[in-house]
C-alpha cells in the first residue's frame, strides 16, 4: 500500500506534467536528450573526435544508463507495463537505448560503421519532444488528415518522375550524366520538388526543353499537397460530392444536411450515396 | 446464353472489382504493371543488363503477352467494344502493348533508340494505377478545375520567360554561358520556378541584380498556381463579380442568389452580366 | 456618312472580338505576335542565324509593316484617338514598333547590342495576348489585389537579404566568393527565394550553420506571399480589427455589419475606426 | 510652459506623421537610413572602396551625427523618456548608434572586421521602414499568430534534417562530400527547403533513392507552414476539437457557442475541456 503510494508518485512525476516535481522532471529529460544527440553529431567530427572522443563516449555511456534507469521506473510505475511497452513511445524509448549496449556484443572494427548506424536511433529519442508540444497536435493532425491523399499524391510524383525520367533519359542519352534511368528518374525528382541540384542538368537543346516544361508543369502539380494540407488546417474541403435533388446545386458544404440554395434535405440523396 | 453469363461473370471480375475475384484480378495485375515498369528500369542500368539481360528480355515478353490476353478479354467481354477501346484507359491498355511488338517489326541496330522510346510508353500502364484510387479523384479534379487558371498561368509564365531571358541575354552577352536567347530563356524558367541548377548563373553584377529581382518577384508571382489549387480543393473562390444592386455590396459568393447583406435578389444582375 | 460606316465597321473588327471578322482579325494578330517573338529568338542562335539570317532579317520587316498599318488603323477608328493612344495597350503597340524604326537611325557596328536592347520590347506585343484571355483576369487581379501587402513583402525580403547578407559577408570573409557584400545579398536572396544555383555556398561551418536557419526561416517567412495571392483568389482576408463593444468579440468579417456573436451593430465603433 | 510648447510641436513632428511637418521628417528619415545603408554596402566593395572610400567614411560620419541627434532630441520630447528608450524602435535607434561610436574606442587593424561586425547592426535602422507601413502589419500579424505553430514546425524540419542527415552520413560515408554529421545535417536542410545548391549531393544509388525520397516526403511536409500561414491570413482554423453533446457533431468554428448543426450549446463542453 505504501509501495503503491510511492508508484503513484513516481507515476505522476514521470508520466504528467502538472506537477512541479514533474515539470522538473519533463525539463531536465529534455536536455538530457538534447545533449545525447549534440554527443552523437558532435563526434562524428574528426576534429572534435580526436580532442574530447573518450569524455564523449563516457558520457554517452552515462546518458545511456540513465535512460535505462528511466526506461524501467516507467514499466515498473505504470498500472499497465505492455500497454506502456508497445505503446509509441515505450518502443522509442527502446529504440533510444538498443544501439549502444547491442554496440557491446558486435564488436570489431569491420562493424563500427553497423554499431554507428545502430546508434543512430538514437536520434528517435529526440521524437519524445514532441509529447511536450501541444501545437505540434494540430501540424500533425493536418498531416494525419491528408495522409490519404498526400499518399496518392506522392504515388503520381513517382509516376511523374519515372515518365519524365524515362524520356530524359532518352532525350540526352546514355553518354550524358543521365547514364540509365534510375540516375535520370532521381533527376526528375530533384527537378519536380525545385530542388535542383544541378549535379545532372540537361545540356541539348531538346533536353532543356522539355525540362523547362517539366519545371513549370511540376510546379503547378506540386502546388496539390500545398493545398491538401491548407485545407486540413483551415479545416474545409470539398470532398461533398451530392447533387440537390431540387435545385440541383451541387456545392454543398461536407457538413450539410439541407440544401443551402433552397432548403431541400439532402439526407436521402446520402442514404444512396451510402 | 451460356456465354452471356461466363462474358458477364468476366466482366465482373476484370472490369468492376467489388466481387473477391475482381479484387485479386486487380491486385495481380497491379503487381505485373509495377514488375513490368522495374524491368524496364533495370533493364538500363548497364551493370544489372550484363548479368540478367536475358532474364529480364524474357520476362518482359512473358508480361506483354499476359496484358494482351488481357486487353483481347476486355474488348470481348465489354458491351460496348469500341466504347471501351477509344476510353482512355482502351488507349493506354493499347499503347502499352505497341512497343515491343512494334520493335519486331523495326529490327536493326541503328534504331534501338526509337525501340526503346517505344518502349518508353510501357510506363503509361502504371496510369492504371490511378484507376483503383477513389481519393486521387479529388487532386485530379482540384487540378482539373483550375486547367483554365494554370493554363493561363502557364502562358503568363513562359511570356516572363522570353522576356527576362531576352534582356539577361543582352546583359551577359553571349560570351558567357547565356549563348543565345533560348538558352536564357531556359535559365529564366529554371530561376522562375526556383529550380536553380547553377548551371548558369549571372556573373556581372548588374546581372546578379537583374535575377535577384527575378527571383523575388517569380516568388510572388509563382505563389498563384498554388493559390488556385489550394482555392479548388477548399471549393471556394472569389470570381463573382456581381455588385448588389441597392447596397452596392460586392463579395457575393459565387452561388449567392440574394445579396448576404441586404437580402436583395441578384438574379437580375445575373441575367445581364450574362 | 459612309466613312463613318466603314471606321465603325473597321472598329468593331479590330477592337472587338465577337464578330466573325473580329475573331478572324484577332486570331490573325496572334499568329503574327507569336511569330514575331520567335524570329527575335531563333534569330539570337548562331547556328539558325548564319543559315536563315537574311530571310529573319526580311520576315521581322514585312511583320513590323503589318503592325505599323495595324496600329495606323487602331487611331484613325478609334473614336478617342489619344484616349487609345496612350492607354495601355497603346503605348504596347507603339512599343512593339519603335525598335526597328530606331534600327535604322542608330546603325553602326556598335550599337548593334543597343538596336537588339530597343528590339526586345517587340516582346512586349506578347502582352496583347492576355488581352485575349478571359480567365486571366482573375489572375491578374489576385495579384493586384494583393499588390500593396506583396509590396511590402517585398520590402521585407529585401531587408533581411541585406542583413543577411551582410552578416554572411563577415562570416565568410572577402576571400570566399563572398567577395563584397552586394554579392553576399545576392547569395541571401538566391537562398531565401530556394532557388539555389550553388554558385556561391558557404563553406565554413559558421557559415553553413547560419544558412541552415537562414533557409528554414526563410521558408517560413516565404510562406506569406502564397497565403496573400490564396486568400485573394478565395477572396475571403481577415483584416477586419474591430472589437465588438458589447462582446468584445474581434474575429468579424470584413464584410460584417453585425457581431456575429450578439448581433450588436459595429457601424459605432467604425465611425470611430474611421 | 513656452518649452512645453516646443516639446510638444517637436514631438508632433518626431514621433508622428499626420502633420505636414511630421510627415516631411519621416521622408528626410528614410532617405537618410537607406543612405546610410548604401554606404555599409558600397564601402565594401573593394574597387569603390578605393575610389571614394574616404568620402563614404565621412558621409558615414555625417548620418551618424545626425542620427545621435534626432536619438537625443526623442528621449527630450518624449513624454516618458524610459518607455522610449526600452521601446523596440528606441532599442533599435540605439543599436544603429553604437557601433561607429564603438569603432572609435576599438582601433587596430586586428579588430576591422570587429568594427564592421557592429558596424552590421546599422542595418537593423532600415527596421524602421516597417514603423511607416500600415499593410506591413497584416503581414506581421500573419506571421506572429502563426508563431507557435511554426516554431513546432521549425523543430520538426530540424529533427527531422538531423535523423535524414546522420542516414546519409551512414550511406555516403566519410569519405565523400557528407564528410561529418554536421555536414549532412546541413545537405539535409539544404534539400528539405529545396534550396538545393548542389555544393554536396549523393553519389551512391541508394544515396540518390533516400534523398529522393526526402525531396517528396520533405515537399509534403514544407507545405505545412505555407498551410499555417495562409490559414492566418484567412482568419480561419479548425483547431476547435469540441464534440456536440447531442449530436456529435465535431466541426466547429474555433469561435461557436452552440452546434451549427443542431443548436446545441457548447459552453458546458468548453467548461470541462477548460
Amino acid at each position: 500500500m505504501d509501495l503503491e503510494k510511492t508508484k503513484n508518485r513516481f507515476y505522476e512525476t514521470i508520466f504528467e506534467a502538472d506537477t512541479r516535481k514533474g515539470k522538473l522532471f519533463d525539463e531536465v529529460l529534455m536536455v538530457l536528450i538534447v545533449l545525447s544527440i549534440l554527443v552523437v553529431i558532435f563526434g562524428s567530427v574528426n576534429s572534435i573526435n580526436q580532442k574530447i572522443g573518450l569524455f564523449l563516449r563516457i558520457l554517452e555511456w552515462v546518458i545511456t544508463v540513465l535512460f535505462t534507469i528511466e526506461y524501467a521506473t516507467r514499466i515498473w510505475v505504470s498500472p499497465n507495463p505492455f500497454r506502456y511497452i508497445f505503446s509509441f513511445y515505450g518502443l522509442i524509448d527502446l529504440l533510444a537505448l538498443l544501439p549502444n549496449y547491442l554496440g557491446i556484443f558486435l564488436p570489431g572494427a569491420q562493424n563500427l560503421i553497423v554499431i554507428r548506424g545502430l546508434r543512430v536511433m538514437r536520434i528517435f529519442r529526440i521524437l519524445k519532444l514532441s509529447r511536450y508540444t501541444s501545437a505540434g497536435r494540430i501540424i500533425l493532425n493536418a498531416l494525419w488528415n491528408s495522409r490519404e491523399k498526400i499518399t496518392v499524391f506522392i504515388i503520381f510524383v513517382i509516376i511523374l518522375a519515372v515518365i519524365i525520367g524515362t524520356f530524359m533519359f532518352l532525350i540526352e542519352g546514355p553518354e550524358s550524366g543521365f547514364k540509365d534511368i534510375p540516375t535520370s528518374i532521381y533527376w526528375a525528382i530533384v527537378t519536380l520538388t525545385t530542388v535542383g541540384y544541378g549535379d545532372l542538368s540537361p545540356t541539348t537543346h531538346f533536353g532543356q526543353m522539355l525540362s523547362s516544361f517539366v519545371m513549370i508543369l511540376g510546379y503547378s502539380i506540386l502546388a496539390v499537397p500545398t493545398g491538401i494540407v491548407t485545407a486540413n488546417i483551415i479545416g474545409k474541403h470539398h470532398s461533398n460530392t451530392q447533387v440537390c435533388s431540387k435545385c440541383m446545386y451541387d456545392k454543398h458544404d461536407d457538413d450539410a444536411l439541407y440544401c443551402k440554395r433552397c432548403g431541400t434535405s439532402l439526407e436521402v440523396k446520402k442514404n444512396i450515396t451510402r
